[in-house]
């Protein structure tokens, strides 16, 4: 490949001369990196090349010798596939050397496949589509409503992507906040990954889409820089909506062999195409681009008062949803605490911290996808978010949830209305399957606290864990447990019922808990030693505690979960104690029907997860022991 | 409660006043029902009331003594929640009695929370908003382009639900296929559940987006049954575009106590407010509908040709997916076989299926939710439905596949590219979470091989098999390990190095087999002797071959996964074990970290789940034994 490298030179951000260079380099600069790798999508990167030359050199703030700096602009690539684009782009910001530009993809490099935020320009992993945009949304909420600064939220979206319900959702949330320091530029190069997309250059359909859903579209030709600079320039307006830009671009442009042509997607030309495309695009630059500074601001953030978790007496019945809500308000005390809900804030009592704290409380309505992706967006700024929404319908966002441990976000999800415990509502409203999903994310914890007392703590713990955290609370009331000033650790565990000659460890959490206790109760009275505990941290597990009781009680395990059997929290425990060869004999229960409406304690009781299904068990094990 | 019942009259479907008692009737019924279960809904029902009414009397075609009967139209509440208001239409159409109607929320009865088929008349499970428009568009889709009946398609949504990005993937999938025998009646109440819906009743913004997502949009008031009679006639009439009825309605219309009063949201009005509404709304009655006979006609369906399975050459280099593409090709011989993909079908391989079976074949862009709804309205309709994209963007549609085991429904899931194995793409396109969360999912199947032989046979039963049928494929090419005449069932495994002396077991599936199989020989040739077991079928797993191989091998196991290490193979080995308290000692060799980008090889052995490693893995057990 042609390694003739120029001395570096500055754009000229005045001439449009010197920006089509700068794209020009980008172009190169993609087909380089991807034919190094072998690997890559150079044409989808062309396409996009003088739309993010011109914002590069002419409308992005940023220092990026700080991309820490809260100032700055952000740049999404929701169409993360474009991956050598960006790159390029940090190569030209003199972010990256081209050395490293040429890592793409192999082993260790930061510039991986798709962006993550390995690279400290980078917000957020994407690659996953229809997820730029709605984490832009949270960033621009954040930047609007929390920081109060001027930066604005670039987001590059692909045609493709365009499909994805994510892309409405995100641009609907936009439009009713008034989100003008938002644009979202649509690079409409017709072709998707095996053959034209819905729409082709059918611009009008994406401008009829944008505007109807409140933003404010611009329809320009893609290649032209005049045109792309007026409607960036135009973008960064504040109208009170977002702007969405739709250019009509050609996937691989600039190289004849290959512009606007079928079955280039996601292919790296071969070494001997590079050559001749490199020359069509005028050889190898090494330009620079100064860019703009971002505009001077401070975040406006209130200090933060100590944070009073309400007390709760030992007895008295509280649902674990409602001691979210209350520690919740407790730690808005904090001001980079923020929270979100999708529409059903009065069930999962969000509410609670919406009217003390309305500022930084925000409403997703019914789109969990959002939802999850505001989350991440405010993350993305620093702050502290709690989302909520029943506990099934954070399924809704899996993918979001999936990508946000890719993105090493920190956001926190409170699902309500766990399992069958929820009763008459029936089977959609019942989560039976969230703690497989949610222990199966990267980094993720996950929590289900049996009481208010242990809720309001675990709550409070959440706030400054890392990684994905998620809380699973139980919709109806439940006697206190546990004193106010209990400790609770994530990784931690209550042994509740204990004596040195226990013959048989019941394991439960959340709302099996209880059930447990009555059944050792039962036990007890029926002569059978059971010790009880309270594995209100199922990610990570107990271990410690859990094997030293399953020793104590010569293997014989009860694991009780109001969840499908496969997963959950009998999995967490075997995961953690079979790799030490550890003598085990489970009885398992847990959900295995599909059920349907009924009161709470009818369905938990032919889900076979009820006090007796649990003393049972447990009379089996020792009496076959 | 007032418990005097009329005698049961006819509804005069020429004579809106008789249409008008109808619509008090299904009121005071959503009442009735609800506030004897305590719970439920009646508001959301009594706004559409008059929609329904009218629909029921006049213009569905449906023979409720033969819910089974293909000519049918189909009537889906998208939104769920106003299943008082579906089984009071059920009781009008004289489906089910008075007294059935009165065990509503009631342990074992059919009337749950949230409708779903176990009732014959309910297609689909809803309740999770935003699925049943999503699900009628497969329905449609069915009806137009297989079995080209004159049915038409019904769907009642909420305002509420219209936030979803599901509703938008739906609508537009339905105006791309131009599904005039799609109607969607959005009943505009205005409230949602914790307040104000985002729009209110600015139904010009409903107007406007039906229209740019391809639907004719007629705005009517919902009250109005003139109006609506109009709406509804005119959305049967074929124009080549889907219908979208934007109906303003008031929530509690009839009693003026809650009529249009925000808090009355999912609350069963107490026996005395229950009494003075169904006074004001004119007393009870039980009035029937004889609804208009479906126009007769026969489904177009060819008859079945034999499927004949490719055969592979041992040790031919070839990927599972593309085994998967050419099962799916011979499963075409079966007239009932369809496919959809989400435009990564020269990725998944399902092209194939597309370029041989167009007219089977639908493809669903990048919208990983309509694509599971497809699927999900194909099996209504009978067919036998493969859905194609990466592994890792099912993780979008997990809520409609957590749903669609409520539905029970027969829908076959191909997951492509998945784990670290995929390389250089990175760790956003790696399905890493997927047998967890599908494991996870009531009553489905996860079927993983390892060749090509075995891809294939395990398609072909996927074809057969019930529930949510989940296949996992690798993106690489390796060697086909099995003889084409191999037996595979679902629930089996197979032994691939097995001694009478073996000193620990090897459990892999997938790529790992590979791994294992290298692993065993380097271990042979260090003496240690390995039994390899390539559990392709991960749920339901194979206990008894499985447990077999642990007792031959003292306990000592090592599972291989390319998988996060929560909740996968491991999981499934161990729960499946661990119950009848074998002793155990396991090695895990997971997915740890946070993988990057690389070739797949140096992916998998930093990832630490090569074959050095399942070496080390073995050998430290049987040193430590």
């Amino acid at each position: 490949m042609v390694q003739e490298v120029r001395e570096a030179q500055q754009v000229d951000a005045g001439n449009f001369e010197s920006i089509r260079e700068l794209a020009q380099q980008l172009r190169v600069d993609s087909i380089r990196s991807s034919t190094a790798a072998g690997s890559g999508h150079p044409t989808s990167s062309m396409s996009a090349a003088d739309l993010m030359a011109v914002l590069l050199a002419r409308h992005l703030r940023y220092d990026w010798d700080r991309p820490d700096l809260p100032t700055n602009d952000h740049l999404i690539f929701s169409k993360g596939h474009a991956s050598p684009l960006v790159y390029a782009m940090f190569k030209a910001a003199g972010a990256i050397s081209d050395e490293e530009l040429l890592t793409f993809r192999r082993m260790g490099s930061r510039l991986q496949g798709h962006p993550t935020p390995v690279l400290p320009w980078v917000d957020v992993a994407t690659g996953s589509l229809g997820q730029g945009l709605p984490i832009g949304v949270g960033v621009a909420l954040a930047g609007k409503f929390l920081d109060k600064l001027p930066f604005h939220v670039w987001v590059l979206c692909g045609d493709s992507e365009l499909a994805e319900g994510s892309i409405w959702e995100a641009l609907d949330k936009a439009g009713h906040y008034g989100l003008s320091n938002l644009t979202a530029i649509f690079d409409v190069n017709r072709l998707g990954q095996r053959g034209e997309t819905e729409f082709g250059w059918d611009l009008d359909v994406y401008r009829a889409r944008a505007q109807a859903f409140g933003a404010s579209p611009i329809v320009i030709d893609g290649h032209d820089l005049g045109e792309i600079d007026r409607a960036l320039g135009e973008a960064r307006v504040a109208t009170g909506k977002p702007t969405v830009v739709i250019a009509r671009t050609l996937k691989g442009k600039g190289f004849s062999e290959i512009e606007d042509k079928d079955g280039w997607h996601g292919k790296a030309l071969p070494e001997d195409m590079a050559e001749r495309a490199i020359a069509e695009l005028g050889g190898i630059r090494d330009l620079r681009v100064v860019a703009k500074k971002p505009e001077p601001g401070e975040v406006a953030r209130k200090p933060n008062s100590p944070v009073q978790l309400p007390r709760y007496e030992k007895g008295a019945m509280v649902a674990t949803r409602k001691a979210y809500g209350e520690a919740l308000v407790a730690l808005g005390a904090r001001s980079d605490v923020v929270a979100m809900d999708g529409e059903v804030s009065n069930s999962t009592h969000a509410d609670e911290f919406a009217k003390k704290y309305p500022e930084r409380f925000f409403e997703m309505f019914i789109a969990e996808q959002q939802l999850v992706a505001t989350a991440v967006g405010m993350s993305v700024r620093g702050y502290v978010p709690f989302a909520s929404t029943f506990a099934a319908f954070f399924s809704r966002a899996y993918d979001f949830i999936r990508m946000a441990a890719i993105s090493q976000a920190d956001i926190r999800l409170s699902g309500s209305h766990a399992g069958t415990e929820i009763g008459q509502d029936g089977p959609s409203q019942m989560a039976l399957e969230d703690l497989a999903s949610m222990r199966a994310i990267h980094g993720s914890t996950v929590l289900y606290p049996s009481d208010a007392v242990s809720g309001g703590h675990l709550t409070r713990l959440m706030a400054d864990r890392a990684g994905i955290v998620y809380l699973r609370t139980t919709r109806g009331a439940y006697p206190v447990l546990y004193d106010n000033d209990e400790s609770f650790t994530i990784g931690g565990s209550k042994t509740l019922r204990e004596s040195p000659d226990d013959q048989v460890t019941i394991v439960a959490a959340g709302v099996t808990v209880h059930h447990a206790l009555q059944a050792a109760d039962d036990l007890a009275a029926g002569g059978v030693r059971a010790r009880v505990i309270d594995a209100y941290s199922i990610k990570p597990i107990d271990h410690d505690t859990i094997a030293a009781a399953v020793q104590a009680t010569g293997g014989l395990l009860v694991v009780a979960e109001d969840h499908y059997p496969e997963g959950g929290l009998a999995a967490a425990v075997l995961e953690s104690l079979v790799p030490e060869g550890l003598p085990l004999r489970l009885a398992h229960c847990a959900v295995r029907g599909l059920p349907g409406s009924g009161k709470p304690e009818e369905l938990m009781d032919a889900a076979g997860i009820s006090a007796r299904h649990i003393v049972e068990a447990a009379r089996n094990l020792v009496s076959n022991s």
